[in-house]
């Protein structure tokens, strides 16, 4: 195989109460890239979008993943990418780990799965590097792998797939800009013991509510007395949306990565529509401009389209 | 019903990351407890063990649990106790809880289920709060109900039961004093973020692994880098212990509740065995007298043993 199309799908960070470790990938938005083999270690990219970021392989996030990638083989390889963006860059709802997922899978494929999947996601890692400065991989798993993903540990990697019932995930990217390293940069290096500790308690209660499918339960735990009270201050309009978003029927939900794009879980497709029509009349009022997405969990992550 | 003896198992506290949120209940080993219905409210206690634990209901555990009831009551009601204790007070295996725990289920029981699950533990945590100053349900939870339990949620309660396999536990009781109230000072009130998430990526881990029947994963999510590194030091041997364990084919296990005993998770009753003599050895060598046990989760919590 000398060329490859994937789909790569986006994905919610952070889920609420699982800064840093837990993740799902959505059925839209997704991105599409394309790959060719080059007998040269070089990597040459196109933008197919209106994005304009950088065609530099340093200063791109495909690039840099395929640029790491290109180091460890032996055989002089390179890489000629086309790159197609839905998931638009800065929205929180993991367009740089869509980038970086992409390239690593479909590299990978092309050079005949010569690295294991840690391997692999380990070399998507340094497009989040890049992107955000911290090699986190709560976007990264997930789109790789689909479904909710774990992080349980990074160093050494410990990635692990939660079972989920379907959910429908309502998502609205307010266009204002927050870049994730201020969102980190605002978050204060300690934090109180009873905090963290109701904090796990909701991180735990998430979990067995996926694998229990108890719907109120997963509710009850979307909570996050940590992270959110001082991101949600970059995000016009999060109290308002969350609070008339729950009041619609919405299990609960947050800020999607480190924002400003905000999901909600509905136990139903009604309930996601009725959430997007809230999310959609409180920005209308607030006067700032938004996409909203209704989808789903999606369960293949990044996706083959097309090999030859 | 106006009499009725009951069983009270040990219980296991914390399960290393979940300080506060998590506990399993012990076959072994468990108390004897017989409440009687008085026409008076008042509560009559007796200790048929030698434990010497006050007999005046506002300094007792299962005292001041059923005078919370009373409170609670129309009709003029009270108890007669007659408490065997083999749980030993201070092992850090859950002996207030049992007593607290035993109490409220009981007396709940002779008054024809009065009050709901969710009251009794209500009640039962009053107990706790007098043998360590806080309302804390991580032992009651558990030998009320058997199995595993997640305390998401203590204002407002609630208690979650975590499926899990088969699992061994062995303990030591070093025989030493550890204070609950002193285990819960020398914590530090903050925390450092990075550690938290590290902490709560273990919690998910633990979780998932018990309800996915993955015992590596078990293993691998039994680190606490926020509560063992300061309560450890106050258990002589314990960093010997927890290793030499662990090489012996323990999946993990660390301080049970506040300490002084240390529990250990094995996944078959010939690694539990195994990992009792490393136990032995170790604190025969110290010199520190201690009682070690070998049992399995409990499933059914406190129980009926009979009741005319």
């Amino acid at each position: 195989m000398n060329r490859i199309k994937v789909k790569c799908p986006g994905t919610v960070a952070n889920l609420v109460c699982g800064f840093d470790i837990l993740g799902l990938a959505l059925n839209e938005p997704s991105d599409i890239m394309e790959l060719r083999l080059l007998d040269k270690p070089e990597v040459i990219i196109h933008n197919r979008d209106n994005y304009n970021l950088p065609t530099e392989p340093e200063r791109n996030v495909a690039g840099v993943v395929l640029l790491s990638m290109i180091e460890k083989l032996e055989k002089p390889v390179g890489f000629d990418v086309t790159i197609e963006k839905h998931i638009k860059p800065g929205s929180g709802i993991g367009s740089s780990a869509a980038s970086a997922a992409g390239a690593a899978v479909a590299a990978n494929l092309l050079l005949g799965n010569l690295f294991s999947p840690d391997e692999v996601v380990q070399f998507a890692m340094n497009g989040e590097k890049l992107a955000s400065g911290v090699k986190h991989a709560d976007n990264i798993a997930p789109c790789i792998l689909g479904g909710i993903s774990l992080i349980r540990s990074i160093h050494p990697l410990d990635i692990v797939s939660i079972p989920s019932p379907d959910l429908f995930v309502t998502v609205v990217h307010p266009q204002i800009e927050v870049r994730t390293s201020d969102a980190r940069q605002i978050l204060k290096q300690q934090v109180l013991l009873k905090d963290a500790i109701r904090q796990w308690g909701n991180i735990a209660g998430l979990v067995t509510g996926f694998m229990k499918n108890d719907y109120d339960l997963i509710g009850r735990s979307l909570e996050d007395v940590i992270i959110e009270p001082v991101r949600s201050i970059l995000i016009p309009g999060f109290d308002e949306v969350k609070k008339q978003c729950k009041e619609a029927g919405a299990l609960g939900g947050g800020i999607s990565g480190s924002g400003p794009s905000v999901f909600m879980l509905s136990r139903n497709e009604k309930d996601a529509r009725v959430v997007e029509t809230v999310m959609k009349d409180v920005y209308t009022r607030i006067g700032i401009d938004f996409n909203t997405y209704v989808t789903t969990i999606n369960k293949k992550g990044v996706e083959v389209v097309s090999g030859e």
